[in-house]
């Protein structure tokens, strides 16, 4: 059986202050659209940052890799896409592609990797905390 | 008998980010210049920022006013002065001055306002926490 | 005759790396949110920055005020509010107000002004550029 | 023979706006301690980004992989490390590793390239700048 396709698009949001001296989206800002993008996917499907820690966990980042195709000018149509990709161990891991919303061309792409840390004690979680496996099991994940 | 002036002056440092499509800093970047010195300030006087969380406050910013006289470019060699200004209230209260460190020239002037809140329950402090009045005789501030 | 009021009301998006190690949101990121609302304001009412640029001007800050009444929380819904004030002098003027979008509790105010100058070689405008006394004209200001 | 070594190792300035709700440095504010690297790197070598623009050459982002392996703490003292790697192509690579200062714990290592687009038309340039070609030169590097 195959496996669902769990992704969110959205239209990205520039700001102006995000615009370097080259007129274009300074590379670092992009991590921001990275992080609203998970926060967005989380919203959709139950999986926000604000319930994580609230179950006990944060969730840091341990690996961010972003590849700069085409550079993003100010009041360009942008759309961003982000999958979720299973996987079996205790991590959330996210691929992302930001396409220019009119010609479909790709801007850019990215893959994060998070982990779970216990809040109390901030010890890393070696197996995937309970109420992961619940969700994934909620939207038919095997990994 | 004439109060104590206490200051600190300092190097800006300028990052790259900060600088806007207009090849100047942007606007909203000064806030973490006045943050950086604040935090200075508090290391050379004994008022940082932890340490007043360490004996249970935050440390809010209430009013931050910001009056750009001319553009920072980037790579200007800019000169950052705070000053502390004294005050009866429960408030930490301080004013900066940014200039261009060859010609001296005024670039900005600046003024926050700070309140105490207990970090317990985040109550306002109404009157003056008593690391405050501590700190302020120690220094001899007589407000 | 009274004065048209010209102005915008907007929900405001709080990034999660706006919030501070005090779990509110930093008092820097609020010049980003004034940002977004003259942004938002200048797409609604055609005075948006691109199109100044266009026109041959930058407008710089040279003023910006900001009144920082309650925390703003993570998640936390905020409705902010931007009006343009008339003003005679070759500036843009606008206050801002932060709202509790469920209470209506006012959490912030701000008030920034700015110039413009002349792309070409950076001299201050001392009278309206055309373009702003014609957008003027079209809105009906006369102040 | 042995390549050359052209590092630098500088103490990293954490800014108290760069914590997050988790009381740790926030992943994204990573790109600027790698753009502090770079540019105290290009001042030391002779290799800044300014000097580069003014030679005609914007030199933007196009890979940055980092890899979080300890969160940093507000107030921890952590070295950062930046390596030039050689390399043949029109590129600029650089190696990061951020270390805590007393244990030399190793944080974080990160890994960016950048390439030289021509400003004049921002075309890519295959083939490296002069001034690069001479910069190698300089330094005895042959990639």
């Amino acid at each position: 059986m195959s496996q669902p396709t769990l992704s969110l698009t959205k239209d990205l949001t520039i700001r102006f202050s995000e615009v370097d001296s080259m007129g274009v989206v300074w590379h670092g800002a992009y991590a921001l659209y990275l992080e609203d993008a998970r926060e967005a996917f989380g919203l959709k499907y139950g999986l926000d940052y604000m319930g994580m820690v609230a179950r006990g966990f944060y969730v840091p980042m341990v690996d961010m890799h972003i590849r700069y195709r085409q550079p993003i000018i100010y009041g360009q149509a942008v759309t961003l896409r982000i999958d979720y990709v299973p996987t079996e161990a205790a991590k959330l891991i996210f691929e992302y592609t930001l396409t220019d919303s009119q010609t479909g061309e790709v801007l850019c792409t990215a893959r994060t990797i998070q982990v779970f840390i216990h809040k109390s004690d901030r010890r890393l979680a070696w197996t995937c905390p309970d109420f992961y496996d619940a969700w994934k099991a909620r939207w038919n994940i095997h990994a």
